[in-house]
């Protein structure tokens, strides 16, 4: 019986988690959780699993709400609540679900704590992924992807890392894969919210959509396994089926092939890498049907490139890359600027970017804060 | 340096074994070889390769005349020809490109003179699994397959043979894949010799068309693995370009792609297993483009489930199968039967025979000059 506190309960993922949670009620117990806004997710939450004790959410108006409904558990408000639930909950593992920035001091906070890391916030590996080796290498802390390419690898890697050639990452092309660059000028946030193979969350599909999704999972998936970025690739692959691969030496190659569902990578995670729960959710070889692939073309979706310079600078070009996709990101689906301004404004503020080198936290955090300030000079130009 | 004998070095497997050892005339040294009816091609390579000290023809009138010209080679001729060939050429390593039948003696009297044994005639382990699999235990023999499906599996289980669900073997489909079985009665041997995707020989091009090639290919996999029938699967694949797959327990596959080039599995053999000298033809991952696969319809090839008898049985049934297949196939080469008269003829015998359990090269011997008798006298009826 394993302890965890989760981080984004109402989300994609977060909700995916508790679902799996629920199918092994002798091995995981929810001690804490996060719901930001949703708070009216809270109520059927702590009916589904009594272990309960402590909750956080986004405003303090709605924690003083729920405080006096439930006068048994503690609450905690904001990004601060968040620190203090993963601090104060003891629960042995962290899963850390939350969307973009606001996730990465939890995930250094339950390292510092040397709790167990269940990473679907990407996020933190692209800003602090210096500072969470860092960690990793001198705590008792660790770290398990949720992320299905980057589960398909350690899966692969867990048996056989030898003679490895590359790690090739596979990208579904996301929204818009059938068009061309001129085609991409005109293009609306839903239709970019209609992402082909997956159904996720609102930021990840846009992420999806302009492949800045596959760029920080390059990054993420260079710190996660120690590769340079020139054994890192990527391969267009239609349907979602192979989650990503390793080619080894001699020709041959080890992958992950199953239905595109996220539960497989949260059950992975949750058994710290022993796949022992995930039989449920295997591939059968005899579904096998079309699997199509095509190179990535870096003409059509030039935010690749922005992997290797984080790569090979890494410094505060990680934070720079976030901060600005983010504040994009958001304006674009709010209808403020167009589809092709997300890449041209993380493009401007990624080359204006003066790198700070093995930065703390403090400077991570200064960046982040000045290139919105900068996103949002040129959101409202 | 190693020294080979080549049985069968003017076939489609011989000729490309000899382009191989050619591309490196420092490991391989050919010493003798062998060429059936075609002994145009003997001076050619006796140019090619000046190692070469003895060959073997099917004629004896072939022999004195080529005695002659070659006087300082020594030359054999006929099917004890090739045995003398193997025992008296001391090569370390025989090949054994031989087609059908005519291989099983050779391929046991390589492994009781305790060589090494790269074996393209897949017959030899269809017909004498058992006997070879003894010689093997006893001797210091070694066996590498020539075949592209088995090196696949081979290259794949060397590094991981733990929690194995099933070895997967891909097929083409052959000739017809597109055809419904109403639609085999006609069809005619020039197009049963038009493969989709590999340039082979005649018989094998046919055995592909009926899937007794692959039946044949598990019964292989069965003896050169040790898996039971339960574990060796069958799977269409179109483009022949993934050459079979290990499933392993939690939704990992590993798999060998490349384009269809005999010269990999080949190469593979002769360099007993060690992947040393493929580097120039191996797959890069940016050419992967559509695969298809779909199930194998035991209705549409009933031929299939001829594997299971044989590795259940064993004894003499690998033996009528392949017996009444060679001689099905080469009436239906020559006019004399329809298509589908070659399933029907092997059927016949097979449910026919009765089995002698642990059979002597001698029972096998025999068993197969009856079945061919019989078979004969199906094909005239």
């Amino acid at each position: 019986m394993i302890s965890i506190c989760l981080l984004g309960a109402s989300g994609s993922i977060g909700s995916q988690t508790l679902e799996v949670m629920e199918s092994y009620p002798h091995d995981f117990a929810l001690t804490a959780f996060s719901v930001g806004h949703q708070t009216r997710k809270i109520s059927p939450i702590i009916k589904r699993f009594p272990s309960v004790s402590m909750i956080c959410v986004q405003e303090k108006s709605a924690m003083n709400k729920y405080a006096k409904k439930y006068p048994n558990l503690r609450f905690f408000y904001g990004n601060e609540g968040l620190v203090s639930l993963v601090e104060c909950s003891h629960a042995e593992m962290i899963v850390n679900a939350l969307v973009g920035f606001v996730g990465l001091v939890p995930s250094l906070t339950a390292l510092e704590n040397n709790r167990l890391l269940a990473l679907a916030n990407k996020e933190s590996l692209v800003v602090g992924g210096e500072l969470i080796k860092d960690l990793l290498s001198r705590g008792k802390g660790k770290l398990f992807p949720i992320d299905s390419e980057h589960v398909a690898l350690a899966k692969c890697l867990a048996v056989d890392s030898k003679n490895v050639k590359n790690l090739i990452l596979t990208a579904s092309g996301g929204s818009f894969r059938h068009l061309a660059r001129e085609d991409l000028k005109n293009v609306t946030p839903e239709q970019a919210l209609h992402h082909p193979t997956w159904k996720m969350g609102s930021k990840i599909t846009i992420d999806s959509a302009t492949m800045m999704n596959k760029t920080f999972e390059i990054i993420e998936a260079h710190y996660l396994f120690d590769y340079p970025f020139s054994k890192i690739k990527v391969i267009i692959h239609d349907e979602s089926m192979i989650h990503s691969m390793i080619e080894y030496k001699g020709g041959t190659y080890r992958l992950d092939i199953g239905k595109a569902d996220m539960r497989v990578p949260i059950t992975y995670a949750l058994s710290q890498g022993l796949c022992l729960y995930q039989t449920y959710l295997c591939s059968d070889y005899r579904q096998f049907a079309e699997y199509h692939f095509s190179p990535l073309s870096a003409k059509r979706f030039p935010v690749i490139k922005w992997a290797k310079k984080v790569i090979a600078k890494k410094g505060t070009f990680g934070a720079v890359l976030n901060a600005a996709n983010e504040a994009a990101v958001s304006a674009f689906i709010k209808g403020k600027i167009s589809f092709l301004d997300i890449e041209r404004i993380v493009s401007i503020l990624m080359k204006k970017h003066a790198n700070i080198e093995h930065p703390t936290l403090k400077d991570i955090l200064e960046v982040d804060a000045v290139t919105r300030q900068m996103a949002a000079k040129l959101i409202n130009k």
